[in-house]
Order: C-alpha cells, then sequence, then structure tokens
C-alpha cells in the first residue's frame, strides 16, 4: 500500500482512538502484543540499522514534550509525546501520544497513527520481550506495583508471553488496584491484592515497578528482592524520577535498551557513567548472555526508545496493508504538476 | 477552542489540503499573507521567548525528512518536512510538510494542518516581512530566478505588500516560467519573461532567487547586482546548496533569521564563521539598522526557521477558532478515568 493520490492531494492512512481500539477488538490484546513481539525482535537485530539520537524534549513548568525520532534505509517513523502529570486533575492523560511513519525514499508520510494506547502495548510487549531472555524459568508470580494506565497491558504481555499465573497488585491508589483487578478478572489469573510494597513482592519472580511519581522515589530498596528475581523497571523513565535504591542496582545485572539514553533517563542515572550494564540488542542476538543462572538478580531498566515506537508503528502499518482499507488523511498537497502547487489554490 | 471531548478520546482540530485551499479562497491569498506577517512580526519581537534548537534531519540518498519544532511558555509547534528532488520524476512533491501546535500547559495537540501549501505561503511572509526592512524605498520591480512551486507566493507577497508593479521572471526551465505567467495573468501585474539570469536581474530593485538544484550553485554573481538592490536568496537552504557567489555576499549587508541555523544552511556556508551578519529580530524590534542608504547592497539569507512555522501554525489555528468550526481528529485516547486506560479496549 502506497499513498492513495488524487487530483490535488497524497492521503495518509489514519489509525483514530477508535480504530485502534477496534483492531484491537479484532486480532486480541493478547495476540496484538505477541505480534509486536515479533517485529520488537526483529528491529532489535538489527540495531545498527537505525538512525538513533536522543529524544528532542521541550520542558515547562507543567510537564515535558518530546519528539521520538528514529529510521532505517526503508521506513523512517517519530512519535510525539507529553507527560503532565497534573492533568489528571482535570481528568486529561497525563502521556498522550501520536506518531507518524514515512516512506524514506520519498518522505511522504503513509500512517498516522493514535500511540496513547500504541505505546502502551509497545511498553508492554518489550517489558515482555526482554522478560523472554531475563525471567527465571518457569516463573509463575508477577507482583506489580503501580496499576495506573499501563497497568494491565503489562499483565496482560506477561501472563501470554511468560505463562504467569498469579498477579499481585500494589498502588498507594487503592482505586487504581481495584481498577485493574476489575479490568483483569476475566483473564483466568490468580489475582491477590496487597497492602504494601514490601507485601506484594513476597513470592514474586518477576517484579514490575511502573510507579507515576516525577522525583527520585525509591520504589524497591536491595532487602525487598530475594536473589533469582527478574525486576522490569519502567516507571523511572526521565532525568530525576528513579523508582530503584541504588544498591538493588550494584547487586543486579542490569540490561537496558541504549545507553546514550538510559544514562541520562534510567534507574542507572543514579550509578557512575561507567556501570556495568549490557544492552539488550546484544542478548536478544545471542552476543551476550542475558540470565545466565537461577539466583541471578536480573534488572532491565527500561526508558521507551523510539525504535519501540517504529516495531509499533510497522506493525500497525502491515497489519492495515493486510487488512486492505483504512480512513485516510487528505494530508499532503500532491499537485499534477508538482511545480504547479498555486495552482491548487485558485 | 480547547480539545473537544467525548468519552474516550481528544480530539484536534484538523486542516486538511481541501480545508487549507477552502480557507485561502475564503480569506484572498494577499489577505492570508499580509494577516500572517503580523502573526510573524509579534514572534520576531519576542525572539528570547522561543526555545529554539537546530532541526532534526534524517538524511538518506534520495534526501531529507525533519522535525522542526520549536515554542514559548503557551505553545509548541513542530514540522514534519521531506525534500526529495527526484520526487518530481515520479509525480510527487520534493517538498511536502504537515505541522502541529500544541497547548503546553497540557502538552495535548490542538491543530493538525497540512504546510506544504502553509509552508509556501509562510515563506512568501518571511520574505516580505523582511523586505519591508531591507527593500529600497519604492521598489516597483521585483526579479524571480527559479519559477518553482514557491514562485507565485513569492510574487504576491511582494506584490501586495511592497507595492511591486513589474516582475521579471526567469527559470532554467520554459515550462515554468510560463505556469508562473499564466498563474500571475489576472493580478495586474507587468510581466516580463526573460531568457537569463543576466536579462532578468536588468533594472530590477529586488532580486529573488529561488533555484531547487541540491548543489553549491552561483546563480547570481557580483557583477550581475547593482549597488542600492535587496537580494531575497531562499533557495540556498541547506549544507552543500548554495546560490550567492562569495564575492557578493561579502560586499553587500547580509541580514538571517538565526545564526546557529544559517552558519550551517546558508549562503553564508560559504564565508568564514565570523563573516558580519545581523538577525533580523534586532532590526524589527528596531534595536538595530535594516537599510540604511539608497546605495546599500542588503541580502536577506533565508534559510526558513521553525518559529517561522509556529506562526503559520498559531496564524491558521487563530482562523480557525475564530471560524468557529473545524474538522476534527480522533487522534488522542482520553477516558474519563486517566487512569483507567484498559478499560477503553474491552
Amino acid at each position: 500500500m502506497k499513498n492513495s493520490i488524487n487530483e490535488k492531494s497524497a492521503n495518509v492512512a489514519f489509525i483514530s482512538v477508535t480504530e485502534m481500539i477496534a483492531l484491537l477488538k479484532r486480532i486480541g490484546t493478547e495476540q496484538f502484543i505477541a505480534g509486536l513481539v515479533e517485529y520488537l525482535e526483529q528491529d532489535y537485530r538489527q540495531w545498527e540499522a537505525f538512525d538513533k539520537s536522543p529524544r528532542f524534549a521541550a520542558h515547562s513548568p507543567e510537564g515535558v514534550i518530546e519528539l521520538m525520532p528514529t529510521g532505517n534505509d526503508t521506513l523512517f517513523g517519530f512519535k510525539y509525546v507529553n507527560g503532565h502529570p497534573k492533568n489528571t486533575l482535570s481528568g486529561l492523560q497525563t502521556v498522550t501520544a501520536f506518531g507518524v511513519l514515512s516512506d524514506v525514499a520519498t518522505g511522504y508520510p503513509l500512517l498516522l497513527s493514535e500511540m496513547t494506547i500504541l505505546t502502551a502495548l509497545r511498553t508492554a510487549a518489550t517489558s515482555a520481550m526482554m522478560a523472554k531472555y531475563l525471567a527465571p524459568k518457569n516463573a509463575s508470580t508477577l507482583a506489580m506495583i503501580g496499576c495506573g494506565a499501563q497497568s494491565e497491558f503489562q499483565v496482560i504481555a506477561f501472563s501470554s508471553l511468560l505463562g504467569i499465573k498469579t498477579v499481585r497488585l500494589y498502588d498507594i491508589n487503592a482505586q487504581a488496584i481495584e481498577k485493574c483487578r476489575n479490568n483483569l478478572a476475566d483473564k483466568g489469573l490468580n489475582i491477590i491484592v496487597c497492602a504494601s510494597a514490601n507485601e506484594v513482592v513476597q513470592g514474586a519472580d518477576i517484579i514490575t515497578t511502573c510507579t507515576a511519581d516525577k522525583k527520585n522515589a525509591t520504589i524497591l530498596t536491595s532487602d525487598m528482592v530475594s536473589d533469582g528475581v527478574h525486576v522490569n523497571a519502567i516507571g523511572g523513565d526521565c532525568p530525576g524520577k528513579t523508582e530503584l535504591a541504588a544498591d538493588l542496582l550494584n547487586r543486579a545485572d542490569v540490561f537496558i535498551e541504549y545507553e546514550p539514553q538510559t544514562r541520562i533517563e534510567g534507574d542507572i542515572q543514579q550509578l557512575p557513567a561507567n556501570s556495568p550494564i549490557t544492552e539488550m540488542y546484544h542478548v536478544i542476538r545471542g552476543e551476550k548472555p542475558g540470565r545466565t543462572s537461577d539466583q541471578q538478580l536480573t534488572i532491565f531498566d527500561g526508558v521507551g526508545f523510539a525504535v519501540e515506537d517504529y516495531s509499533a508503528l510497522r506493525f500497525v502499518y502491515d497489519l492495515v496493508k493486510k487488512q486492505g482499507n483504512c480512513a485516510q488523511l487528505e494530508l499532503l498537497a500532491n499537485p499534477e504538476n508538482p511545480r504547479n502547487l498555486f495552482g491548487l489554490t485558485v
């Protein structure tokens, strides 16, 4: 599928919020995440092919607006994403996002998609993909610290890809726990509501920290985490926002997405700039080990990288192509004589 | 006008190609450009308020895809723009663009607009605004070197804002000249078709160079340009792409948009990094002189800066607000309970 071109414009496939929801319902959230994991692994395997740069960020007292671009020699993608913690006070999302996938050969955008929902899916898919290489064998219990907008997607990804059967939930907000429990009620999971972070980690094979406070917090201390556990730490994702105690990081083998970004944004921002880490593309390609023993404590210090958004946009675009029809946005002027742009306007 | 919010999403005003054309026809191209010049001057006057950064560029053998972000404490804007010279061979535009304007306080996008046409309008408005400060008094004759997609917009801007009565046209492509002449036939201008660059500059008060070749070309040499002329040089706008001979630049007073970008992208990329220039915001604010004598040779070395796209998006958004209705894109997921993003998907 290329841009559909009419007399005066080239159209771009458009996935609205409603269409993304319809796509998810048609395919199934579990299958969507599983498909996305395949695309993520394909793109992580060709890591060097991507033009990688730190995200562009416009900071204000209220929050941040970011542009996350990346591409290879065939496709270019970028995501627009904001982070405004106080938005929830006025009934708005803390994080909203949309993204664009373009044809490198012509520079024409091919797809514009909502990415608020898609980012939650790609973050869950990324966490589960990393855990395939890092989590203990036969992991069956997941502890979720933070039951916000991401939480159900994380649980579904770990349940369908890692075989998690028991989910332990904790949040400082009891309503958030209740919302998460209700949303997961029909998923065939054993769900246990816990009253503290200390309680929720008991017996967990995998601990996910996904909290929203924009500060250097200590959600997990070293004494709370047993050997052999995998920590999926995804809430500490910008400068000044961390979740793990430094001694926990020092005790574990730490795996990350992209060192130049994670040193600034991840939990390892607390550690010296030469602290040992492993970039996950090496592990996914089999060049470096992931988990090597039952006793190993592993941490995925995830911050979200542009390649993952690229994979998500590429996955959605391929779904749309297979489907064969999609709403079209008349976004690009495209006069029959390219030099006669003015001719369109009279 | 804020985002219109329904049960599950926040909508973003959308200006398609068709709607941009309708807006132009309703308002009139001359009036649109005049309104845009007011917005440009307002934003140039508050230059320091903008978060300025060099554009992000993803280069490929076929062309470049760029993201141009900027903002102040109330609004953030960015433009996506490609440059693919070989696109015309397959009937596509060399340059297409779209842009987004967002509310800094919430991070929510407010407007998504086509910008292929809007960029041509803002470039013409910018050239004319700069010429208000730089062109000789009572300028009546404009020479256009390059009759591509930009040319008619430039002529209309100089005609309506500077009072240009005679337009001399030249392009290496005779069909491009003919197209431009036809498009301008009903504008009440004296149009003279010329056979060479040497001929077209004869008697011109203002010379616009707007050629497309992606190379270091010499469209204007010093001997072709008389004292007292204003040169509006807008085609040399990326590394390796220039139009003016170095000795012409050295002879003139050179005015630019934003030094860090123009040193790399403008015609002055040929000159030493400390060659004398004046940033135009000083001139617009009356802090530094523009034209000071009838004999002065002035050059506006324009490359196109993100603030100008911001002004254009802000102008269109205000038009849309006044108009009161606009197509809405369902781009942002916005569940009633912000934590319950998952609830939208089931």
